[in-house]
């Protein structure tokens, strides 16, 4: 955590400005047959279409491109499950940094050799045993880097949160009005970024997060009113939902904005994967499938509702990918 | 063939104005991966995401909707594998029309069983020994419905068009200068739209089509200067790309405004849809894959070049799509 002050819709907009003509403005998609089966208006905000397969690169890039350039040749050394490993190696290229990322010895393959491929110097280690947030201070302290954590950063999400304000501002140029948004959530920083700019946006919109059950630490802490731990035995498909707890900045973020949040089972984000598939043409990761799972499994009413929910990434191996949409 | 004038630039705007809000405008993506192994700048117009999964509904709906209001109830009749059935079912019912398509037996699942839910009569015929024309054109007569033909109609190419004055339109406005379009290539009535929105917007553009090897018959044809057939034993896993020969009205088109053809093999469309589902996250069907299948197999130099291919489709079943992504 820092001292800044936490992020609001000035320091989206101001993101938004850095990352213009860097991002890809990922389209809403709707499918007819699909929303005359839920009897409401679902669109896809298709972040999995993102640069480097997630919306990560937009927190990575909104924060690295704030490092001063004499601070640069440091470097940068970020943890991650894979898709922040990948947004923080492909910003600090095209910012001419060099990465080190320690990413999970079980993380998806396609996530660690994409990441060495982005540039970064990959160090493993086992997720279950080993605390990565030590393992990359210490790297960061030795090499005078930056350490850029996954979500507790204001200016992470103040990048993350430029989803929300895309969402925002093309329903406004559509002339939707939302009733409701729905994001994927591991330690928040999407979903309290999204939440911020939507807020001020689209006030009468309620937010939503989307977790695996077990792992609904957000949903379970926005309940009791302070933040809670999963059960470190608890286990998921959605290998980049797997944060321990709500992050100290994002929480009181997502208090502030938030609605509520979901919990969706394994099964159902498989079928959300087949849906994405099939009717929406997207590769959607299982982690990057809770919103649209919560959607179409009847977490929430459609009926005669107008509902976005955010596919947050698509890095998914291709046998793990097959196996699914076949069943 | 009609006797309309030659669709052209004024043509294609005017279909654009009919198209706005009704159809998506689809992304350009990219990957700094893929970019870094070709030595150039590719960017895949990621047209799987239309509405139906195709480009096939900017025709469908750009010719009916210039149907007089007293004339939609005697409906539309169609002949199609599956993408222009599934863009002129969902165009008609948004327009109120009824719909009646002629399907082959073969095309995939998915085509048939969407065209049906998008609200058409489905009518199946034997590809290899009945006349997919003549049955069209009896239940045209019959019901006193208009015949929409899937490609060599004036206005079904001025709506595929818009395909390219999008592309003409992003590149412009993120200060790209085109080196050349790869745009696959059945009849032809998607190319040559394009070809007529770039030569008009970026002139220095150069466009090919890309076709199945064996159903090549728009590359024999541009090279012969008059219109070839397509041996009749050919066969390609390219489901959507299988017309017999180029159109009377898309023919002369495609020699005024194409620069050549590129021939891919079905390996090669493997490959290339292999590349789609993990570096671009998108679902794209065979024929949809023709044109990125010819630019990463080398079919043109990409060395220092912008060049952009169409993903036309993305209606693939899930088994062929599993085994194809996981060799």
């Amino acid at each position: 955590m820092t001292g800044a002050p936490l992020p609001d819709a000035n320091a989206i907009r101001a993101a938004a400005t850095r990352l213009a003509g860097k991002t890809i403005a990922t389209p809403l998609l709707s499918s007819s047959l699909i929303d005359a089966r839920l009897g409401g208006r679902l669109l896809i905000k298709a972040e999995c279409l993102q640069r480097t397969g997630s919306f990560k690169f937009r927190g990575a890039y909104n924060a690295l491109a704030q490092v001063p350039p004499d601070r640069r040749a440091a470097g940068v050394v970020a943890y991650s499950s894979g898709n922040h490993a990948q947004g923080v190696a492909a910003a600090a290229t095209l910012l001419g940094m060099p990465s080190v990322i320690v990413m999970p010895a079980d993380a998806p393959a396609m996530k660690i050799a994409n990441t060495r491929a982005y540039g970064a110097e990959i160090v493993l280690y086992d997720r279950y045993a080993e605390n990565r947030e030590a393992i990359g201070a210490r790297i960061a302290q030795e090499r005078g880097a930056l350490l850029l954590p996954p979500y507790d950063h204001v200016d992470v999400i103040a990048g993350q949160g430029t989803v929300g304000l895309e969402i925002a501002d093309e329903a406004a140029a559509r002339g939707l009005d939302l009733d409701a948004v729905i994001v994927s959530c591991s330690g928040g920083g999407l979903v309290s970024g999204c939440a911020i700019a939507l807020s001020a946006a689209s006030p009468r919109t309620q937010i939503y997060s989307a977790e695996p059950e077990g792992l609904d630490d957000m949903r379970r802490s926005l309940v009791a009113g302070h933040r809670l731990d999963n059960d470190p035995a608890a286990r998921s498909i959605c290998d980049a939902l797997l944060a321990p707890t709500p992050g100290a900045i994002t929480f009181p973020l997502a208090q502030r904005y938030l609605a509520g949040g979901f919990a969706v089972s394994d099964d159902e984000v498989r079928a959300a994967m087949r849906v994405a598939f099939e009717n929406y043409k997207l590769v959607v990761e299982p982690g990057g499938a809770a919103a649209l799972a919560a959607a179409i499994s009847g977490k929430i009413d459609l009926g005669g509702k107008t509902v976005v929910v955010v596919a947050s990434g698509g890095n998914v191996d291709a046998a793990l990918f097959a196996g699914i949409i076949r069943t």
